[in-house]
Order: structure tokens, then C-alpha cells, then sequence
């Protein structure tokens, strides 16, 4: 049976492991939603599908379970789901965690692989299903609900997946060994066990949760390790919808469930602190704030922790070549998702100065008018708005704004005010188009927070060699996951390079055109690079995988092995 | 330059890549002392070093010197060594390593490698003064010294500089990515930067520093980390002729020196916890007592620690086809090197009802006569004994057998006292042949813990099960690094593999002959699992790399970098 998986599987995962060590560019999945691609049918059916679930048990069928539980709200019609999860007695559930791994920890790499690469494709399968599931909790549009959660998160789970098949296969399972002592030659035989460490904790984000969540899953799984699921509180379906379908390729294949389960939990009773009491638990991978990451990597010492966190994403902009690409670069990308991905830039860095270009000197004035007027005029009209914004996942957002909207006058003065959109799909849709503020007043410490909602200062700096080592100061102490620098000369650029580099902060240069700078690119991009309080871990490297199995080796005599 | 050097150590480290990858047995250095490979000048002439560096100041020209520092007594003489290093003023030392990580870490993953072999070359090529060093600090035997602390150690550097590489080069240094969007086709030229953590703090033990120490040292400095190297207070000479050494070899090839330092300290002023308290420290590399490693897992969470300690090995013997060569394989075990190896093992578990053996069954009692026997052959001619335990690092483990003497009519009766050997070179030797006590009473807490002296417990347990279940659960409970099992059933071995899989302890099946059992090869034997107590790193695998660098990526638009 696993053959057969094996075999069917083989190729993705040897195209996936040569992308990983080229860094070309390569996606083992459709990321078109286009109906010319999977026709009318299956997109309706998938529609229907969501619309039958609201109000309804969503079944499981996993162990432990207690009671029901479930408070998601939709960020489009500001209405409950309805749907409720299996509540979990913690123990019942790691109990059964831990049997799931003896069997499993028994496949070969190969099986594994293929066992994943076969979810991965199950979970293809509900792309459309999975789109509703997240625009209705995280509030992502449809085209981000397709794209970026699906094929692009696929993609980073295949890409974990194959990292930790490279590790696991680095050493032989089995090894014979001979050498001459005195006129006696010894010959072992050597038998190599890759044993996984224990059940993992895998803590999903509110607004992108597949994205990381599926590199975790899999790098789990392929080493061995049983998952329990913890996703958001408003951000269960999703991953329900994911332990569903993993429960379904593990049982089919005559696997226990068991290696993958869900703990949904509620705001008010928060279960992952259950886990991170319990020895069994050897891995937590989390997602989210950067406070509550911190805590984990500073407190949590039994076990391995690896965190994707944020951080104050910045944009120094020197001196522009395509000067209206990158005011329409930057809008586009304040605007993408309202500003909800850890990759979104906030702090925009310019020399009072202003900004050369090829068609002279633009003031800072002059460039917070610019990108007002490039942010009014992606969101000008509702449908383009929706498509490119969203909704707001959380009511906090709108009070982040409300607060700093407030503060305008004291970092210098309102640009570009916020205000909700009318979409219109979704008239009670959470809205709101970015906020812009030109802070004269570079040292306000607000400037040294990540404000999670659709913000961004125009931060008027001394000059441009301030800009630099300011932002680079921030990635180093504050955490960042992308940093962008626009300059025409090579000497500013390489002087960037340099100070990023030290900072732990990834960058990208001049980028423009229709690629997002949010946009990182499985098997290409890193993700985090574990250097700055933004996270400790690394989408992805062999140093996110490496650690979650230990090897074990047994010495038996020449053909003693039997 | 680095050319010439890359070119010169090619082979070397192609071979060292391909012996981790089969496992096969292979050594990058001679494993023997004999004259017909060295002459007879080299050793001569070692030896006239070593006897002129005693009383004398051991010149290390390192930053930071505030004076002298140095109280080693030699277990051979027991008179000091009067040998005095610098006492550092950890701030200045620490600037300096910092400084010359900023340069080091720009040299591509091949330099590295080279200028790291080099090292080894330049090791190998002192390492007869390096056995002298080894025996008058560590009580080493001469082969032993020469052996161990020479080419097995430096294999075991040259293996963890082949991971370090492959982890290194697991990724281009550089790549060119293109995707289409829509029409427009995005192309990024990106960049991989290889950026190290920061000071590495290498805390070396008293008896076997080199074999521990060379690994620590290659897999820091090949991944960017500058090293201080810690010694232990009576094991400091060998580890600053390390220091010279490499030292000596950055220097020649125009690199800052200060990529290793020294940091000798005394019993009464410890200097570890200085560095441990600094942020710039990043890695922590320790070698040494389970209870101060298991201190720095569980407290210092800033930092990335790798253990290697200690714990409670056991042999199950269960029935044996070769009797006689088991008996003399467990007592070679015991007596080689004064059972001061961290693969030493201390209890024998043996069923009440005896062994079953070709020859017909063997009490206990018998057994406990037999390995008397064998022990006693093994030491009765001075000579030889000395060849084979070589003498006691410290007093402490007098200290431990005649405690454990005391205590041998609670724990049931004494097989064999331990008694000091003549050794026939150094008549004043701090000497101990085994102690062997039977325990009857197997329950007793003093056979769950490390004693570090010449000590075993034939401990008789109920049944062959109980055996095998109790050894394994020590290993788990207590840590086990070096594991055997005795059997003529392929059932109760294949019992043995998955108890001490589950345990997380690597173990050896029927081992005799000459091959001690306590040898581990590198490329080949894993050394120290990460599962159980005994410590939380591996020689080697990639977890003992991957994880001291980190990348970040910049990326640029098409040809735009220069």
C-alpha cells in the first residue's frame, strides 16, 4: 500500500527537493482559482459546502471529547458561525497522541513522505471549501483565501516536508562498519532509529493560519512527532477542516488518526497552557504575537520552541529610479490584507530632503501626497477595495487605529485618515483602507511598536544614513520580517546590505512591479531568519527540522542481526 | 591563498563528507605512535618539550591579559606542573572575539573548511607533545593520549567540520528566481548570507578534553562563531596548545587569532559563569558533570547550549555464546582508563538463575569470580596495568571506591577490592584497579547513579526481563551513553532494540574481541543520543550544526546588484 503512495508521490517530492536547494521558483499546486482550471462545479459546490456548515456540530470524531465548543464570528457579516468543535479532555487526547506515535514512528522516510505529500494533496482537494472557511474567520479576501492559505501554504508545508525528508535521510538506516584491530578485523553492523521527541504543540495565528501552520504540521509528522492543533479562537474552521482531512489520508491508509488532532479553545478558556505543563509535549511551534512567543522562548525549557512572531517592518527609501512604481508598490502592499501579514511594512523612512528621482528632488510632503493619492486610488472603488483589503479580522484593529489616529498631531500630522470601505458583497463587513501619518517627530517610541492594523508612518529622519542605521536598529531590537530600501546608488545599497545583515533582517531592493513586497516564495524565500525578536525560527532551513528527531543507533555483530 | 589551502584539503574533506554520509570506517589521521611511521626524533623531541614547559609561563600573546593563572597537578607525579597561562579579563576577551567574527564570517563555506583542516593538520602534527600534556593533566596512558586525545579526536573535529559544511552549503550562496505575473515576468537575483551567533564558550572536562573539545571548536568556527575555550582548572595544557595551535594557523593565514581564546580559570575563581552572563555569548558548548549540565539546559535559555555528560551504563547479559570473550571484553571495559570514560560501564545485570552459555549455565557467584579473574589477569603485571588504566585524574575517585567499600555489605557483597597498582614509570601514580561489589540488593539508589571511579555492580536481578526493563529505564531515567547486551536469542535482542530505542539509549549487541567496548567511531557512531539525560547533542549530526548560523536573504531586481 505505501508502495503505491510512494511511487505516486515521487516526483513532487524530488521536484520539491531540487527547488529547495536551486532556489528557483517552483509551486507543486494550482494557484489559480480560474474556472477555465476547475470549471464551474467545484466552486459552487465548495460555496454550498460553507453555507451548510454554519450552525452546525463540525464532527471530528477524534478522542476526548467533553463538550462543544466554538465562538467564531465572521469579520464580513460580523455574524456567529454558529459551528462548534469538539471541547477535549487534554489528557485523553495526549494519551492517545502518544500511542499514534509508536506505529507511525515506524514508517520509513520515504512512506512518510509520501503519506504527507498524499494530505498535502487531500488538503488541495478543498481549496475552494478552505477559501470560505478562511475569508469567514481570518477575514482574507477570496483570491488571498486561494492563493496565499492555499497553494502558496501548501507550498511551504511541502517545503518543510522536504527539508525534514533531507534530514532524515542524511545519515543511512542501516550501515555496515569494518576496520583491522591488531591482526583482527571487527565488522558491525549498524542499525540507525530516527526516533521522534514527543507530541507537538502547534499554536495557529488568527489571520494566516495554514501558512504556518502546514510547514509545522508537516515537519512534525515527517519526523515522527503526533500534532495537536491549537488553532485561534476565531480561527477554528480552517484548521478543523485540516485535522478532518489529515484524520482521513492517515485512517485510509490504515494509519492511526491520532497523529494529528484539534484543541479548539475559547478566549476565556485558553487550553495551550495545558500542554506546556505536560512532559509528553516536546515541541511547540507557534504563530502569533510577539509577546506571547517571547514568553515561550524565555520560558518554556523542556521542550523545543519554535516561534514566528512580528516585528517593525520598515522601508527606507533613499532615492528612487521608478519613483511612481514604488509609491504604487507601497500602497499596494499597506493596503494588501489591510496590513494583517507579518510582512506588511509599517515604518516608512524618508530624508527631510525628500527623495531623488529621475525627474528631480520629490519633498517628504510631496511623497505622503503621492501615496495618499496611490492608497485613494486602489481603494476608490468598493470592488476593488475588497478584492485588495478584506476585512479586519478583529475589533482591535479598529481601536489601534482609532488610537493612533489620535496621536497624529504628536508624532507630526494625519496624512491620509482611515476610514471603512463599503463592500459589496458584504455591507456589515470590519473595514478599513490604511492610515498614514507623516511623523515629523522620528523619535516618538510608537515608532517602535508593530500597530497590527493598516498603519504606516511616513517617518521624516535627518537624513538617509539615519534612516538606515534607524531601521536597522529597529530589526535588530524590535524584531522584523521584511525590509525594503529603494536607492539609486550601489554604494547606499551595499552599505544597507551590510547593516541588514548585522541586524538579522532579511531585505529586499527597488522592488516594484506586480509582484507584492509582501510576497515570499516557498522554496526561495526565508522566512524569519531567527536573529531578531521577530521569531527563533526559520521557513524554511535544515535548522527547522533537524532537532525534532534524535537518532538512536544499535552495534551488533557481523550478521548477528536477525 | 585560501585557494592554495581550499586545494590542499579537498580530499580530505570529500572523504570526511562520504564516510558521515556510509558511515563506513575511515580515519583523516595516523592512529598510530609506532617509530616505523614517525621516527624516533618526533617523540624524543616531545617529550624534551613537555619537560621543558613545566615550572615555565605558557606563552598565548591573547588579548586581555591581567595576569597569571595556573595549578595543575599531574596524577602521574602528583607534584604541580608550575605551568601558569594568562588570566584574562573576560570584557576585552570577549571584545576581541566579536572583532574578529566580523571579518571571519565573510569567508565562503570552503575557506572555512580548508582553514579548519589546516587546523587538524597542525594538531596532528603535535601530537605526541599533546600526549604528554594529555597524561600529566588527565592521567591518560600514553596510547591512550596519543589515540583518543589524538587522531580519534581529531576524526571526531573533522566530522563535525563535514556536518558543519554540509549544513553550510545546504543552500547556494546565491540564486536567480523568475515567475510570471500575469504578464510581467519578476525576475530577483537573491542573496544568502551565512551569519554566525556570536561567542561560542567551550567548557572542556579534566579527562577527556580534546575528543569533545575538537568537534565543539571545528563546529563553531566553521559556522562563524568565535571560541573560548574553557578548560578544565587541571586540564588546561593541552587545551592552550589547542589555543596556540589555531591561534598560530588564523595568523599565518591572515585572520584574526582572536577567532579562539583562553580562558583558564581555577577551582576557587571559576570564570564560566562571566560568560554565561553576557549577551554577546550566543553558544554554549559543555562537556563534563551531568548535574552543571543539566543546570545550564534548564537555565540558561538565551543561549544555545549542547551537553555532553554522563550517565548509567549498563550491560544486560542475559546468556552468551562466547562466554570467556565476554568476560575479558567487560573487564578490559573497566579497567581501560580507569573506567574514567563517559562509555565505561558500571552495572552488569545478571538474572538470579545465572547465564545460560554454550558450556552450560554460570551462577552468579561464578561470574562474579570470573570477571574477578579476568580483571585480576588484566593487572597483575605492572606494566600492563599501566598501560591499561593509566592513572586517576582526580582524588575524588579515591574518594568515590572508598565509600563505595564501605558501602558494599549494604548493597550485598564485595567481589574485588580496589587497590592501588605500582606503576612501573611513575612510582608516586595515583592508581585503582577495579572495585567490584555484587549487589544483591538491586533496589538500592546507589546503583542509579554515576559514580566516576574504577567501580561495577554485578547486580543481580530477578529475572532476564527485569534486567532489560531496569537498564532501559535508567538509561531513560538516569542517562546512558554507552549501552550493551549480551544473548544468544534473537528475541530477547530484538526486546533489548525496542526497549532501548523507547529509552533513547544506543547500545551494542555480543561485543567482543579487540575492539574495546568502549570505542566509538567517528563518522560512523553516534555519539550521545539527546534523548535521555546523559545530554542533549550528538556527535555528530546535523543538529549539532544547523542550528549555530542563520541565513538572511536579501534580494534584488534582476541585475541590479553590483
Amino acid at each position: 500500500m505505501h508502495q503505491t503512495l510512494i511511487d505516486r508521490h515521487q516526483n513532487t517530492l524530488q521536484q520539491a527537493l531540487k527547488a529547495c536547494s536551486t532556489r528557483e521558483c517552483w509551486s507543486g499546486f494550482v494557484e489559480s482559482p480560474s474556472s477555465k482550471i476547475h470549471g464551474e462545479e467545484l466552486p459552487l459546490a465548495a460555496k454550498e459546502w460553507f453555507d451548510s456548515q454554519l450552525g452546525t456540530a463540525f464532527q471530528l470524531d477524534q478522542p476526548g471529547e467533553i463538550g462543544r465548543i466554538g465562538v467564531e464570528v465572521s469579520p464580513y457579516t460580523l455574524e456567529p458561525l454558529g459551528i462548534d468543535y469538539p471541547k477535549i479532555d487534554v489528557d485523553v487526547v495526549c494519551q492517545a497522541a502518544a500511542l499514534a506515535m509508536q506505529d507511525f514512528r515506524q514508517l520509513s522516510p520515504d512512506a512518510r513522505a509520501a503519506l504527507c505529500i498524499e494530505m498535502l494533496r487531500v488538503l488541495e482537494g478543498r481549496l475552494f471549501e478552505n477559501t470560505h472557511a478562511t475569508m469567514h474567520t481570518a477575514g482574507q479576501t477570496f483570491m488571498m483565501g486561494f492563493v496565499g492559505s492555499g497553494a502558496n501554504a501548501l507550498d511551504r508545508g511541502l517545503e518543510a516536508l522536504a527539508y525534514a525528508y533531507k534530514a532524515l535521510t542524511d545519515i543511512p538506516d542501516r550501515a555496515r562498519w569494518s576496520k583491522g584491530f591488531g591482526k583482527t578485523e571487527m565488522v558491525l553492523d549498524k542499525r540507525y532509529h530516527y526516533v521522534p521527541r514527543g507530541i507537538a504543540l502547534v499554536i495557529c495565528c488568527a489571520t494566516f493560519p495554514a501558512w504556518n501552520a502546514y510547514p509545522a504540521i508537516m515537519a512534525n509528522l515527517m519526523t515522527g512527532n503526533p500534532v495537536v492543533l491549537k488553532p485561534h479562537p476565531n480561527g477554528i474552521l480552517p484548521m478543523a477542516m485540516t485535522v478532518q482531512s489529515l484524520r482521513q489520508v492517515l485512517s485510509d491508509n490504515g494509519l492511526d488518526p491520532n497523529m494529528i488532532t484539534l484543541a479548539a479553545d475559547t478566549r476565556e478558556q485558553p487550553i495551550a497552557g495545558e500542554f506546556l505543563k505536560r512532559s509528553d509535549v516536546a515541541i511547540v511551534d507557534f504563530t502569533g504575537s510577539q509577546r506571547y512567543g517571547s514568553w515561550l522562548e524565555q520560558n518554556v525549557h523542556d521542550k523545543l520552541v519554535y516561534t514566528e512572531t512580528s516585528g517593525v517592518n520598515s522601508i527606507v527609501i533613499e532615492s528612487a529610479d521608478d519613483y511612481p512604481g514604488m509609491v504604487s508598490a507601497i500602497a499596494h502592499s499597506l493596503c494588501l490584507f489591510s496590513a494583517q501579514m507579518c510582512t506588511t511594512p509599517q515604518n516608512l523612512r524618508v530624508a527631510s530632503e525628500g527623495i531623488a528621482t529621475a525627474d528631480g528632488k520629490v519633498s517628504v510632503a510631496q511623497f505622503c501626497d503621492d501615496l495618499r493619492a496611490a492608497i485613494d486610488s486602489k481603494v476608490a472603488d468598493g470592488r476593488a477595495a475588497a478584492n485588495l483589503c478584506g476585512a479586519l479580522q478583529a475589533q482591535a484593529s479598529i481601536d489601534v487605529l482609532e488610537r493612533l489616529t489620535e496621536s497624529a498631531s504628536e508624532l507630526g500630522e494625519l496624512v491620509r485618515p482611515y476610514q471603512a470601505y463599503a463592500h459589496p458583497d458584504f455591507p456589515a463587513a470590519r473595514t478599513a483602507t490604511p492610515l498614514v501619518i507623516h511623523a515629523s517627530n522620528n523619535q516618538s517610541p510608537i515608532l517602535r511598536e508593530e500597530h497590527f492594523a493598516p498603519v504606516a508612518f511616513v517617518i521624516e529622519d535627518e537624513n538617509s544614513e539615519l534612516s538606515l542605521s534607524r531601521a536597522a536598529a529597529d530589526a535588530g531590537e524590535c524584531g522584523a520580517i521584511a525590509t525594503h530600501v529603494y536607492s539609486r546608488h550601489p554604494e547606499f545599497l551595499r552599505n544597507a546590505e551590510a547593516q541588514f545583515v548585522d541586524a538579522g533582517a532579511s531585505f529586499s531592493c527597488n522592488l516594484s512591479g506586480p509582484m507584492a513586497l509582501n510576497y515570499g516564495a516557498a522554496y526561495s524565500d526565508l522566512h524569519v531568519t531567527g536573529l531578531n525578536p521577530a521569531g527563533n525560527a526559520c521557513l524554511a532551513d535544515l535548522g527547522f527540522v533537524s532537532q525534532r528527531f534524535r537518532i538512536v543507533q544499535c552495534r551488533w555483530l557481523e550478521g548477528s542481526y536477525s
